[in-house]
């Protein structure tokens, strides 16, 4: 999917709600255990419920390894499910992947070709052969980590040079150089406040995906008061607080009313725009 | 495995060697492909040509989830195949994973618990809540990336605050706060010369996973000289040096030839260790 589309996309649909599906056999509801696949039966209810709400899903591929062969299966066939059902959603795979050049290429071969997913989330410490593979692809996105949602971040995202230029902005100056923002989104987390200012003062125009919203303790509002631009500029994922809202049989219902209430929410903010 | 087991290992077998399993589909002998698992069979053949020459084994999981599902199942294979026949072996899984905390919950579940390898290879971008996870099982090892071995390390790793500290020296520090040389390990790229000096002042002790010996320009000698210590402290891994030696049907022949070569260079060094 290209920019132009994603762009249609959220303004068609008043929303830029992105669900992530951190689908967890341990959490979800437990009558489910029975079905014969019960991470894609969870994510297709999920999927059908809340598909009018959102223009994109983000399964977190450690959700699925960490049930072996048959997790990955599990990923396999929602992200089928996806491109065959819902082809104007956009997928992420959120796997946080960066290795020397030559090992960056297989990752972009199994994301880009294998699973044909538009969008990979890739760790910038290795530097730009282990970003540039994954730039090859033709509207295909790399959204690249540059001040995540978690406390963690504080550790490393903040480490400063001697003309207070932190770390997370020398990742977003350097790698904007190696693409556009017609390929290059960012990892920004919802969680960071106003810091959304200073962000968009170095990529005023690329696309951010915003983790961090709900469990997490992010702010809907303050996000898009800092950090929205006319093209919208957002895609703000939920998922704990979407896809566990409920436990009971009723739980592709309520997840869907959760991401109802968030697409309001983000219409307002739409409306805002001038 | 701990520690002291580790030690054991390379001074009863004389040598410090890890071969790096990155096994390319378009890189083994041709013929290999009408075979049943043409990944497992190679990296079988390579383990038991190897395996007197060396003390550990590197899969690199970028190519075994680059042909999804039957990758994977390779990758299982090869693990069982390496704790089954090989028990004295030191296992990492080079993943190069790292998340917020809930999410590298279920990576350490997968790679610890799930695959039980002994190590697992970690990008420190997201600080302290995205490692400390990996850190809470017994005799396993987290490998934080610190300097590494490609050209796009001197993107962001050299990046250095007011103090002339440098990312990856930030890194070294923090992290090692997090954990002991008993269950963290760093890697540190071959190709970085006489900056070995300069990681052993912060980290005198630990365990240093280097790669870039052969491929990529390294040289044994200048690592030894500097990043030796007296428990030897080195794993140093050759990927395709070894592995992609010859692509007839001696590879497994020449592979050990190789490895043993390796082992030969390795054992004068370990001699020097008054």
């Amino acid at each position: 999917m290209n920019r132009e589309q994603l762009i249609t996309q959220i303004f068609e649909k008043k929303t830029f709600l992105c669900v992530g599906l951190d689908t967890d056999i341990i959490k979800i509801p437990s009558y489910l255990k029975n079905e014969e696949d019960p991470i894609f039966t969870f994510n297709k209810a999920i999927i059908d419920a809340t598909s009018p709400y959102c223009v994109a899903y983000k399964p977190n591929l450690a959700f699925y390894e960490s049930l072996g062969i048959k997790g990955m299966l599990a990923f396999e066939k929602t992200i089928k499910y996806l491109k065959t059902s819902y082809p104007h959603h956009f997928i992420i795979a959120d796997a946080k992947r960066g290795d020397i050049g030559n090992t960056s290429e297989m990752y972009a071969r199994t994301f880009f070709k294998e699973y044909d997913v538009d969008s990979l989330t890739i760790a910038p410490y290795m530097g730009e052969d282990s970003i540039k593979p994954f730039l090859k692809y033709k509207e295909k996105w790399t959204i690249i980590l540059a001040l995540t949602s978690n406390k963690g971040s504080l550790d490393f995202q903040f480490f400063e040079n001697q003309d207070h230029e932190r770390l997370f902005e020398k990742v977003l100056k350097k790698t904007q150089q190696w693409g556009s923002n017609e390929n290059i989104m960012y990892v920004v987390g919802a969680t960071q406040g106003k810091i959304f200012k200073d962000i968009r003062k170095i990529v005023p125009n690329h696309f951010l995906l915003v983790p961090g919203i709900g469990a997490q303790g992010g702010d809907l509002a303050e996000v898009c008061k800092y950090g929205m631009t006319k093209d919208c500029g957002l895609l703000v994922n939920s998922s704990r607080g979407i896809i566990y809202a409920d436990s009971t049989e009723n739980y592709a219902k309520i997840a869907g009313e959760k991401a109802f209430q968030m697409q309001q929410e983000m219409e307002k903010e739409l409306n805002n725009i001038v």
